[in-house]
């Protein structure tokens, strides 16, 4: 596939310009810009800037409100947050910010629920800077339901990813974000546009039954991971980051882009167990873990960080498909892609 | 399968006639034969009874401690409770009660972290109680490393498991229980019983190859459910539950069972969002699931509360090889199997 390769300081340029031109203000079209293209280096492509034409949409034509007001209370020790139908770029970095400002020796754990928010795309993107300074933290995130064990004839749930979050003294934060699907629900757009069939155990078709055709599967349901396990864990979510948000809007299958809900939290292990005790615990399970797998054991948050620093060199390669729609959407909001 | 049948409350009085002569208090005897049986009749069964030897031989010759010493501070929030290696049976209770006499309205979530405990046998058998008493509740557990990827020389990590409920006004409760990995480490043991080969995705060697020799198998490790998803789940856990409380003698693989960490929470949807709004949105994304999947579709906890209902009617049945470990017991502690 041929690919473009882009630097990334005129990139981030230009999608905070984006952002500026689709309504955005100034701090938070810079703050959107990195976040959205942490998803790229450090491995979440689809949750990167293939996103970007989708956000212009929504924060041009409706779905997302490109000023919100965002608002938060207290529900005793529960932070919550209404995000106005905020970018979901936007909405994890505040919520985070706002959690870790709350941490202190009398709260050493913070829970916080948001709702209408927009989508929060690569969960983890949101979770290295809480490894960074110190403390431990957890994303979850209802979407709406693209998910369905075999047998059902329409998506039955959201693939509710979660992603967490954990500092290292021996090595990059381990960082984790994965949902409760096999597969996200783009690997079959990607076929669909290859004309390549897709993999039995990815996804069942409007009839319940395994399909490989990808456009069957889009009008189907993709398979739970690890069948009752994911959908269990989706179950989780859905309580947690959906009913106790108020997060309606996703029971309406494939409609509008409606505020989604999440539910998450930062703790200090510094104040809980003490930052030695918890520095020496970590480095002891994850040394034990990689002595035991052999040489090609990672702990999650590895392969990203050598991808950063590589994109951070070399930039990243953007594929003519997506190239081209980036192109399009620079002259629509009249800021050309720099070449 | 030859099985013999044993009504409940004689079956009950026996099991804490067991726990009795095993050192316990009286009303810890009687709480612990509860909770184990209430893992039987809610479906799982290799952490019911079947358990009973065991924990017989760790109460009585050294593992567990028939009389501990609960200690519980606040870690400003956080409950930190110390089991003193008691009976996971009632560190399980003693912990929830806690959590839930904490909820109040300036404390709506109460996070809670468990150590030096013993095992807490079937996770899901404590999360009853909570959900009945209109909360919501999750507990998360380290086990000793018993699991690892492809290619691992040696189990690398637990299969760490995870539970959640939380109450329906139209159904019985929300109750998920599940490990990280494909299948428990008790399912091979009772194929090597057997004497079955096991599923090729169960297990590797312990030259880190996909077997479907028990032998082989039990001499290596329990693979992960959804491969990375199930690794990564089970570190999420390692960190809340292991790192956090200190659970070191999980390192020592196959050793001592010394206690084990935990962390759970619980919250009251009451304070947080209402009542009737998360009895509603409760039954709200149940309805929508069970149409979409149609006849088959559960919600986890039914199936639980359908067998438990049974077994009060008609008892449960033991397995003949299960039924003699529990005669030989019944002669070493003083206390006849009842007929």
């Amino acid at each position: 596939m041929e690919t473009i390769n882009f630097q990334l300081p005129p990139l981030e340029a230009w999608v905070a310009t984006i952002f500026r031109r689709a309504g955005l203000a100034e701090d938070h079209a810079d703050l959107s810009a990195r976040r959205l293209l942490l998803a790229d280096i450090t491995g979440v492509r689809t949750h990167g800037v293939a996103r970007l034409p989708s956000y212009w949409r929504q924060l041009t034509r409706g779905g997302l409100n490109p000023r919100p007001n965002f608002e938060h209370t207290w529900s005793g020790t529960v932070l919550v947050i209404d995000a106005d139908l905020g970018l979901g770029q936007i909405v994890g970095p505040k919520a985070f910010a706002l959690a870790l400002d709350a941490l202190e020796p009398a709260r050493p754990f913070v829970p916080f629920l948001i709702r209408n928010a927009g989508h929060l795309g690569a969960l983890g993107s949101h979770l290295f800077d809480v490894a960074d300074s110190g403390k431990v933290g957890f994303l979850s995130q209802v979407t709406q339901p693209v998910m369905a064990p075999e047998g059902a004839m329409r998506p039955a749930i959201g693939n509710n990813p979660i992603a967490f979050a954990a500092p290292r003294t021996d090595g990059p934060p381990l960082v984790i974000d994965f949902a409760a699907s096999n597969v996200a629900r783009g690997k079959i757009h990607v076929a669909l546009r290859d004309g390549l069939p897709i993999p039995v155990g990815w996804a069942i078709g409007p009839t319940g039954r395994p399909t490989t055709d990808p456009t069957a599967a889009l009008a189907g349901s993709i398979l739970p991971a690890a069948g009752h396990k994911g959908l269990a864990l989706a179950m989780i979510v859905e309580v947690l980051g959906g009913v106790l948000t108020g997060a309606r809007p996703l029971l309406s299958e494939g409609g509008a882009p409606g505020g989604v809900g999440a539910f998450g939290f930062v703790l200090d292990p510094a104040t809980i167990i003490g930052r030695d005790a918890f520095d020496q615990g970590m480095r002891e399970w994850t040394r034990h873990y990689l002595a035991a797998v052999g040489d090609n054991g990672r702990i999650p948050g590895e392969r990203a960080a050598e991808l950063r620093a590589q994109a951070k060199r070399a930039g990243i390669a953007i594929e003519r498909n997506l190239f081209e729609q980036l192109v399009q959407l620079g002259a629509e909001a009249g800021a050309a892609l720099p070449a």
